[in-house]
């Protein structure tokens, strides 16, 4: 089963609904129940060392999490974050992230995404979160 | 007994860490284990309709933890987020966003924070976390 | 407004749903959208120390989140724990132990309950838990 | 690699730190960062319909994350939780469950260990949960 959503799909409605202006980010797999995000880094995401901040890495398990979603349901900006649970595991240093979301469950109302963030380049998770959005009714 | 750091140091910490240009935080209080962090919003922190979104909150929920800790034990830029975990319980909607952060537990390599977030002048809680720092050894 | 279940209501529910026979938990207090269960500490609860254990007080959390709903919906037995998240702060040690919910968000779908749990007596919170439950559909 | 504590020391430890007599776990597995524990249901882990109640996998959750602990440092008995965070996905219903724990990190102070469980034979993850624990300083 593919995704209901590809690639190109999902980086039009990332660059309409977030001002692709200044967004780095760029959606680079859709797959059934699987997504992944890439983000170029510039200083805004930095802290003193080089390192990627927590909130950068918070905004990314947030943002796979909704394409995985989409990669079920199709397009649903009514999908809403209600819960964002984040181990940050090891520093995260490098000129770009990449934030893996993994499905756990669709249910009626709610979905769990699994989020693994990680530089690029590297194999250790830098972050791990579990999202749950609300899924609106039909 | 006050808080370690005053608001001006705070503040100034604020800007040199975080790029002041560009950043729109102000903190406005600093107790003995208690801060508060307020957020004028601007178009980069806003989603259709208006909301603030998530990440906006979640970053804020991080800061206003880091300062908590700062009313206890100083200046302590080595803290770093080990864990946050947030619910979105409303809808934020405002011009600013008001980050309130409690201790909960400070012990010796990890400090507990609770964080109430809301839209400035509501009452409701839009979103709360609870987030977890390491201590770096002295 | 008052809890829409007694004291003795919950009690009798949590006697019958629960074996009575060797549970030793008590509903103390039912109001609207808070409640308080009390928990006579036996040896099961025990580790070496006298410490009252992470999961006797993760039970008591799940527990007293699920009454908080009945103050306000009545006795939903279908209502179901989505997520608990726990941090443990400080020791637990007494006789009896006490768990206080209270509901921060009841929607049509969830249901978010902050719970305080300390040893009877002592003014520190020994943990504390947020719990989400799903509300199942009317 | 292997663990630093074979499957028969760990059950050993099992049954004396939780009173053998009414504990129905067992460990099965201990390898390098991954423990497996098994627990033979009876009437006190069942609500109605025969779910495996969500305290009775937060529990194991709990014990298998303690587990995987002791595969890297040796039996530590003083390692305390202080977060656990748990997302049920779906019923658990089986004669027995099977927790299933993998190290995300081991810092110097504090564990990350992620656990899924199900019941035994299922393919499905009925709950999944991270755990963090404090380690005792040498």
């Amino acid at each position: 089963m593919g995704s209901k959503v590809t690639i190109e799909e999902a980086n039009a409605f990332l660059s309409e609904a977030f001002n692709g202006a200044q967004n780095r980010s760029t959606v680079i797999s859709m797959e059934d129940g699987h997504a992944v995000v890439r983000l170029k880094t510039g200083e805004e995401h930095l802290r003193p060392g080089n390192y990627i901040s927590g909130p950068t890495q918070m905004s990314m398990a947030d943002s796979v999490a909704y394409f995985v979603i989409f990669t079920k349901l199709g397009i649903v900006p009514m999908a809403v974050t209600s819960n964002l649970n984040i181990n940050f595991l090891r520093p995260c240093i490098g000129e770009a992230v990449i934030a893996d979301g993994r499905l756990m469950k669709l249910g009626r109302t709610l979905a769990v995404i699994e989020v693994d963030i990680r530089a690029e380049g590297s194999e250790k998770t830098s972050s791990h979160a579990i999202v749950t959005y609300s899924i609106p009714a039909k």
